[in-house]
């Protein structure tokens, strides 16, 4: 599971700051988060093969996270793409895109389907065998979700070596990854403990912009492993009142989030572009969390 | 007058290629002409002062020509920006605009005015003391005009020395400029052709882009200073007809064209991707018209 960062900053786009996009490798799948303005040359740039994007989700239709979609949506479609994308997001991310295709006289190769949003409570809106993601109802000027990414957990994990020594049948192999007992060859029961281990802990990650200090999303980010939440502002700077009132975050609010949520580690973007030194948001975050990192372009995290 | 490329690809931005966009400073205006995505941090990275920007010009709604468009918007309002903002472009411009400002919740500190073109015949669409815009019918493959933009002819210039020395009241002066004849304080009338020279010739500057071989522009660009073609193929690399399904130029079109037209001098613009070496671009050109040039991103030309 690894997260690369296209963008990172609030507001408007410069040469050396970045608007939201980030991409998440979890299972197989690479899913794109949020896609400012450029999102397609940052995706160049970091070498991300286009046509493994199956799904984008958009957090809110601000115009630094949504401005790069249309630019990217055409250019699959220039790059011939047949594979269908699917796109969440708010109610009227299909308008948004269709209204432009529209105007522009564009038709794409392959088929967009849209999984509009508007709940208020947090839903799955995706799943398969590897992976569900929930949205996390955040707290914004207009409708805002975040996106909770989690791994199911797998299967045991067989030692073979010790499931041919005890003459197992290796058609009762997948029996025992599930957790059930089997016979031997020899007529012996097996315990499915004794040859297996337990599977890897599932793996998450939490993205949580933008939002103002919002604890009522600490039960659907709980213990996750990262957790990627917005600082727009400073506390230290005095502006929690400037967060308040634009539906934004500090530092300090984001690393109280993280500490109350448990989560194992915290990455702070969506910077204003008021702060210099981005070291600040860090030190802000320690005093209640650690670790914390602060996001960066062409940043790749781990997250395990 | 002095043109400022901004980007000149076609198709998807890429870090070395950016689509269409360019600056014209023309008698104290400063015109921003197409808005591919990234418009505006080439704006910032080449120090243009964005508030001076109060109209904009659109060719036509195809993403590489107005995908950057409502992060420009945008950021003005960030700016706090006042004064109102004209844009011209193709009927459903104003349409592509607010659907976006409307879904994304977002309100402008200033006014936007729509001049909305749907005219398959040349338009004069702005006009002041010094300069005009009018519009160049194209032929693409959705509703597309080119610009030309040309300085009317100045007042004609005074020997300031000459009319002191014939003792000419100042308070004539302007009627000099004007080519009026005066009398002067001894009493003789006084030719305004003695006093004064002709005035600069007014210059003008010629936008084409994106258009198929269309020969029925000559009069609308005619012995224009610097004409911008399109040149999206090579027909040296026998992509002829490509240019024809697409609705584009070759190199060899363009310079047909500015030949014609008996332009001073062809700026060639809007290459495809696939051509690594932009010079295959002027060589063609070259072989029925000079000067030519082609873009690049941060080009300044002086047009005189």
């Amino acid at each position: 599971m690894q997260l690369t960062i296209l963008g990172c900053h609030s507001a408007s786009p410069k040469s050396n700051a970045h608007p939201t996009a980030q991409v998440l490798e979890i299972k197989g799948h690479l899913f794109l988060i949020d896609c400012g303005e450029g999102t397609q040359v940052r995706l160049r740039q970091h070498k991300v093969k286009f046509s493994r994007i199956k799904h984008i989700f958009i957090s809110h239709l601000h115009g630094d996270h949504v401005f790069g979609l249309l630019g990217l949506i055409t250019t699959f479609g220039l790059l011939n793409r047949k594979e269908s994308l699917t796109l969440h997001g708010p109610l009227g991310v299909k308008e948004f895109v269709e209204t432009q295709l529209r105007l522009s006289g564009s038709y794409l190769s392959y088929q967009v389907y849209y999984n509009e949003l508007s709940s208020s409570d947090s839903e799955l809106i995706f799943e398969d065998e590897g992976v569900y993601v929930k949205t996390i109802p955040l707290k914004h000027r207009i409708y805002t979700n975040g996106f909770h990414f989690e791994e199911k957990l797998g299967e045991r994990k067989l030692n073979y070596q010790k499931a041919v020594d005890l003459e197992i049948n290796p058609v009762y192999f997948n029996k025992l990854k599930q957790s059930k007992n089997v016979v031997s060859e020899r007529g012996e029961e097996i315990n499915y403990k004794d040859v297996t281990e337990d599977p890897d802990p599932p793996k998450s990650y939490s993205f949580c912009s933008d939002t103002s200090y919002s604890p009522e999303i600490i039960p659907h980010i709980y213990k996750t492993n990262l957790l990627y939440h917005e600082s727009t502002f400073l506390s230290s700077a005095s502006h929690e009142d400037l967060a308040y009132k634009t539906g934004h975050s500090t530092a300090l609010h984001a690393g109280l989030i993280a500490r109350k949520a448990k989560a194992k580690k915290l990455l702070l973007g969506h910077f204003s572009a008021r702060y210099k030194n981005l070291d600040a948001f860090v030190n802000e975050a320690q005093e209640v969390f650690e670790p914390v990192e602060h996001a960066h372009t062409g940043m790749q995290i781990d997250i395990n």
